[in-house]
């Protein structure tokens, strides 16, 4: 375990970037940040848990909704400064907005488009 | 164009991260980074244009390899703080190493595994 971390670069925050993408439709669905906390319990748990910056603390993704990442692969990048996470997303809703990934606002020429609906509404999903 | 800087919330150093996917096979091909101007480029010729760190300078991808990315889709997450561009990779080579993509080391039981062959090698790219 100690091996993988060595061949991380963490930045000046000790964060290092990860992104999830989905083993079935490799629809890319979010991008965060991990220390060595968070890199090491992924490894050992086979989900995705964070590290968040707004909140300062571990954040084991689904925790709360139950949108779950499991783990099928941890990539690292040619740099060692961005991981890439394979994963079944439980539930299939990978952003707090209820959508099934972050990426939902595209540039078009009358500026943002949203091209995804929302799945389940953040109340509902927080407060069931 | 404004509009869409606007919407990007850039960190402390003036930059945005950005993840390119292939629009055909959607492999993650890698992760860099962008200033304002990158961001501005990238839209206005429709090709993945960075910002080196390391350089300290912009960084229009495939300038000296000839494996431009070139822009289909450019994608904002929901709270602005990453990119992502689907793109077409002219050459299929994404990495500096002439990989397809940078993602090519795997965490399995038995350390780091490679799985991935080099294309073209790094001299044959840079010095044709």
């Amino acid at each position: 375990m100690n091996d993988f971390l060595n061949d991380i670069k963490f930045n000046e925050q000790g964060l290092v970037a990860a992104i999830a993408q989905c083993v079935h439709s490799k629809d890319v669905l979010m991008m965060a940040w991990m220390n060595a906390e968070a890199v090491t319990l992924t490894l050992q748990e086979q989900r995705a848990v964070y590290y968040s910056r707004s909140r300062q603390s571990l954040w084991r993704k689904g925790e709360q909704s139950g949108n779950v990442q499991k783990l099928h692969r941890f990539a690292l990048d040619c740099d060692g400064d961005t991981i890439l996470l394979t994963v079944e997303q439980v539930g299939g809703i990978a952003c707090h907005t209820g959508r099934g990934n972050c990426f939902y606002k595209t540039a078009s020429d009358n500026g943002w488009q949203i091209n995804q609906n929302v799945i389940k509404s953040p109340k509902a999903m927080y407060n069931e």
